[in-house]
């Protein structure tokens, strides 16, 4: 009898099934440290316990992203450890915010299965939500992966595919209780651009880059218990580079778009993603925006920016070709929505 | 006068000597955080403080392996800096948890010398026990190690060798107060094998890799204010290599072995290991187990597990030549007691 | 309009100015581990509460480097984003303990400008105070850096050049509230020797060293918020190799230093400082440390050291060659006042 966990294959999901994953985690001040270091991370909301304080919030909370990271970590071993490709994001929420002590646990429902044309691997839906000590959902949030066959023969399931929001309607962005504007400080903050001073279909160069170093890319993935194993080991693919988890683009791409979007403090809701392209050690990634949309929310001194977030190796602004596929050197683009100050 | 530590040399060793080690140190989450950013920890009882408190313990302790490192760091300014080789170690029980905020420090006492025949080098037995600000001893442990002479022509000591113990006798581990496995959550924990499902003579692949950063063993390594120059500086060896510290790839090894140990949650016992080859960066370490023997504890729901856990970059199960020498590929081989639920 | 931030440039800086820089941020413990396992700390007063309460303080102050590397991140983005080189450092003084839990935020006064014959550059004097959730002033210095111009046209301003002490006068140290060395553990603290056994004109080699990697410098400058490109993107660079943060250096020899002062427990005053080469990855950085003065506090267990910190990739003691210049191998030549047991 092996005690060593091989993954789930295709076969192993069926719509309805409910996994509880693994490993839950208490999170505090380490974790946002080790943030802080493995990112340029600057929101000066995740910064400062006085800085939330005057925003209404007990105090600092821990990033949004460590939230995400760390839900998302503990689903790879039953979710995608035989998973080809992540195919997409939709319908993430932030719900309640994560405080240092507080402990996360995951639980993913399935949602949809299809199989691929080629009988040897099919598409899974898992709907994710994380949930603290109080059994609190903290966040949610849909993925799709492609997950191999166990064995190629065998008979194809009856295909579900989910209905999904193209978008979060923003007046389903959830906001932290308390949370408001009133007395933000623009100076702390970093920058003076309000909801008011971005148009929709602004693009902003957020011009600083980062080459990615393997120490940090693993350091960052293993502390989300994320356990696939081509971040890691390095005899793993062909080429014998070590494939950067796709968690670590994003909080790069987000925490370098800072500069130019520093009162966009929280992150409340994920429309849909896509890694492009893969990410290896070496590589300088910088990141661009586009305002694609904007929204009022039931707190008059809050708004809410939706965002095109792009993380290339490139010239900013560059997403996809003539042919209409994403050029070569775009890394991750991201539909999120943000709070900012009005 | 000079003021700095040259470190002692085999003369400076005599039986009965005691060495309180410097720099007591203050531990709390943000060692764990780092911890287990380092290595992929994933035991749920060094996880999450509600786990542990399903356990029977106020909250999560520090993962065993960060007392261990902690304890001996202090000591390799006194024991080993210039010490050829570490030779082994023996009779190691873990006796009380280090919970967060703790301080730590280190005393040695040297349990037996030996000259070797060469006149240049001789071996130093020391027994170490950490100690806690309640002066309560957390760890205990022998090691021995061959340590330069000062000066050739200096007459040998005494030969004193002590007797230690092949293994710790199960009836001696101490677990931790109040801890049970009654509630134990083999969900949350991420496995269902329970001490009835391990064999003695079994063996176990924990398959997945890892490969070694210099920015990673150096971070740890430094964290425990191991001060061993061949670690640090690129220049110390012909080769132009650091040499990692032997703790990293215990760490390395025991928190890979998650993978078909999950519930061999807290290390209790050291009974002996060996550093067989250097470990350098670039490698990519693996690790597999065998269970060496069962035993019953003094709380019903709490078995205990002795395993050899080797470290390798090899093949998993390989371990010895025809000669009955390790093979170069394996960098570890380490015995120790784990507590597991029944 | 453009949402980034260009950075200032010599134009926009006038005496009198006040800059209050953005991201104030909340420390804990968890950058107190990072930055013993970035760098070799261990002076026995920031690594134990119980060393910090025998010396007379509630407990563990956070490092006095954490403390000038957070205030410094600040003012980057606003002082040094389009700085050519950093020039000197004067009249810097530790002035309250920062501990855990504690807010900091930076403030600069412009206290001087001075157009380069070029015309296309300038240096511009600030004066930076750290501040506490409290408005406490904890650090408070004077640096000097070189500005490109944003217009080679645009006019010289008057020259205001301020008058900087050489050295703080040791009667200006301030002494941590209840600190003490009456209890003093020296073997805890890891060395015998007291401010006596120090005299003017002593050279001490530090003996370690470090061999830098891209990703620890990387995190740490991270850490503290340091924005500028240089460190972190490979491309800004024709030679492709990132620019290490002055700072790095700065903690990287300072805690090398313990070997030889490890009771040179507190840093309290900065009196010069020049990071004469610059330091890039891969290179070996070791210590040494010449004893420039001594001085008497108004705690009479408490002495004062003025030491000059030396950090070279070459042998130590060199610093000068026979034109009066830095050695190419040196890269910093610091001037500080530290704390020691009389």
């Amino acid at each position: 009898m092996t005690k060593t966990n091989a993954g789930r294959f295709f076969e192993d999901y069926a719509p309805g099934q409910v996994i509880h994953h693994a490993v839950p985690r208490t999170i505090k001040m380490g974790e946002r440290a080790l943030y802080h270091a493995l990112y340029p991370a600057r929101h000066a909301l995740y910064s400062s316990d006085q800085f939330a304080q005057a925003c209404g919030l007990p105090f600092s909370p821990l990033d949004d992203m460590i939230a995400f990271h760390v839900v998302f970590g503990k689903t790879v071993p039953d979710v995608s450890l035989n998973a080809v490709a992540n195919l997409g994001y939709a319908e993430g929420r932030w719900l309640v915010p994560v405080w240092p002590g507080d402990t996360l646990r995951s639980v993913s429902e399935v949602i949809g299965v299809k199989e691929n044309s080629n009988g040897k691997t099919g598409v899974v839906w898992v709907r994710t939500r994380g949930l603290n000590q109080h059994n609190e959902e903290v966040l949610s949030y849909v993925r799709w992966v492609m997950v191999r066959k166990r064995d190629a023969s065998s008979a194809a399931p009856e295909t579900v595919i989910p209905e999904l929001a193209k978008v979060v309607d923003p007046s389903d962005l959830v906001l932290p209780k308390g949370l408001h504007f009133d007395n933000y400080d623009f100076t702390l903050a970093g920058e003076a651009h309000r909801w008011d001073d971005y148009d929709v279909g602004e693009k902003i160069d957020h011009v600083d880059g980062v080459t990615v170093e393997e120490a940090e890319h693993m350091m960052a993935t293993r502390l989300w218990q994320n356990t696939a194993k081509v971040h890691f080991d390095a005899t793993v693919r062909p080429d014998g580079s070590r494939l950067i988890y796709g968690g670590h683009v994003i909080s790069l791409a987000r925490t370098l778009s800072f500069n130019g979007l520093a009162n966009a403090q929280m992150v409340v809701a994920l429309n849909g993603g896509a890694h492009v392209n893969p990410c290896t050690s070496g590589m300088t990634v910088r990141a661009w925006s586009e305002v694609l949309d904007k929204a009022e929310t039931s707190v008059p001194s809050v708004g809410a920016l939706r965002l095109r977030l792009v993380a290339t190796t490139g010239a900013p602004f560059a997403l996809r070709g003539e042919d209409g596929k994403y050029l070569p050197e775009v890394l991750l683009d991201l539909d999120y929505w943000a709070l900012i100050p009005r």
